[in-house]
């Protein structure tokens, strides 16, 4: 039995204006996505506690067919369909809520990828997984897929990304995330924005500029602390994301739940927006003060630590 | 007895960025302040059903305590101090609600200065009227008062306002004022602006020159009844102030009530922030149906055309 794990990933800043060539900048946090490879001679079984607990899928023979398998089953599937591998029992298990905007997928494909390389002695690196894994997202996702993701997945940490990723050196905090549980269609934001600033480019183009400026003074601010105006950047570029059309009731109610009540010092929505999930960055109240408050405001809470290590072989 | 009466007004686009020079977008809306005077011989009475329906305050000999004296006497105080009037009795009826940022107080300054100038027969000018009125709302207000609340009050219509003020010929709208009830101070909310400037002055440039562009495209889109885009640039416009920091849960509740199930083709937070009034443009379901949202979601509703008439005598 082989055993690998993948973090999940927050973005902090940046989101939407990368598209753009802006660096956004993300971390990996401790929730993470684990993958289980041992033989089963003859055929092929991909287990998964996501999205149905307990559900299991039997595929004999390698037919796989990714459309109507599920969504954990749906990225193993590609990544034994890109090994070319058979003969095994998988099981997937994840910390992280799928179509939360957090990688779970590419967690889930990077460490199936980890898991499957050295079970099956194939050597592959790094630079290799991460790669092959982003190539995998695309091709499930239809051309959809951040580097950023499976970047972060791979190699952990913080990166800032743009046409290229670059690893930073930072120290970890203590966020709190909070998820709407209401789905979000990724490329439908993506669009949405790029739409917008279609029409609008003189209106679009400076919030992308802010919102850039904003991603690289939060590396400067994480790296001495300096969480206040961290908490307070977050705030701004929450206003960003709301001028750009991709916020909702939802996230703007978790957004003021954990400013007000929550006490904390700064929130902003985190990924495409349209749903998913608030990051919160704690105030003196603490994280669970901040708990609460997201709780009543009716969200999911996750507690989510940055700057996670990458994936690895073991949980 | 003499009756004039001056209208209430809304900021459509430009708030905050108008303090660095952007020109604001306002208008005159069809919510009055009427001043009834009548003579008084050896005293002074000033009446007022705001905000105690009723209330009545004796200020015999012309010793007025601006001080203690209640919101509408306050203003009425300054005018007849500034005119050195008394023997007068002085009633101020208003459908503007005070501190909401509606322009109230101008409009009762107006009225007050047209019907005394009426009355007394000082043959004041518009253009005299608008400058004093000015003056009275600073000194009352410490410093404070836009000369766009008193030249909208007294010119009526739409009015462009930076360093100098510009009429504009447009076609009247139909929106629908939410109040949050909340009291704000807009000198608080304009100095945060502000100090977020000072500290951030390469993120709040850019985020003012789209307000700024926002207000320019409005004109346009206001004649040719572009209503739609009209709308979208509205929800920019709030994105942006939530950006400044002048959002609040509240306004925000409002706001994604008028676009959700309001309809509106488009809502924000109108003057100052951090409590008052939004506005929201009605879409195909129309008025009523934004009104029911809006109270839905705990707001005191006001249905507001824009471009009325300045100050007049009469009701």
């Amino acid at each position: 039995m082989t055993l690998a794990s993948a973090p999940g990933k927050v973005i902090l800043f940046g989101e939407h204006a990368v598209v753009s060539g802006i660096p956004a900048l993300g971390s990996a946090v401790d929730l993470r996505a684990r993958v289980m490879v041992e033989d089963l001679p003859g055929g092929l079984e991909i287990e998964t506690n996501l999205p149905l607990k307990g559900f299991s899928l039997d595929l004999l023979a390698g037919r796989l067919s990714s459309k109507e398998a599920l969504y954990a089953t749906r990225y193993v599937s590609a990544v034994l369909e890109e090994l070319g591998a058979t003969g095994l029992h998988i099981k997937v298990e994840s910390d992280i809520p799928p179509g939360a905007g957090l990688g779970s997928s590419a967690a889930i494909v990077v460490a199936a990828l980890a898991a499957l390389s050295s079970h099956l002695g194939l050597g592959l690196s790094r630079v290799e997984i991460a790669a092959l894994a982003h190539r995998i997202e695309k091709s499930v996702q239809k051309g959809l897929g951040s580097p950023m993701d499976t970047a972060l997945a791979t190699f952990g940490g913080y990166l800032q990304v743009s046409s290229c990723v670059r690893e930073l050196d930072l120290p970890p905090l203590a966020l709190v995330v909070g998820h709407t549980e209401i789905p979000h269609d990724t490329r439908h934001e993506i669009d949405k924005v790029q739409s917008l600033r279609a029409r609008h480019p003189d209106l679009v183009e400076p919030i992308f500029g802010a919102i850039g400026l904003i991603a690289e003074r939060a590396v400067y601010l994480i790296k001495e602390l300096k969480l206040a105006e961290l908490g307070e950047l977050m705030n701004i570029n929450h206003g960003l994301l709301e001028a750009l059309g991709v916020g909702t009731k939802e996230l703007s109610e978790l957004v003021y739940a954990a400013r007000g009540v929550g006490g904390a010092l700064g929130a902003k929505l985190t990924g495409a927006g349209g749903g998913g999930c608030i990051i919160a960055l704690p105030g003196p109240a603490g994280g669970p003060t901040l708990e609460i408050a997201l709780r009543q405001a009716g969200a999911r809470v996750f507690h989510a630590r940055t700057g996670s290590e990458g994936v690895r072989l073991g949980a």
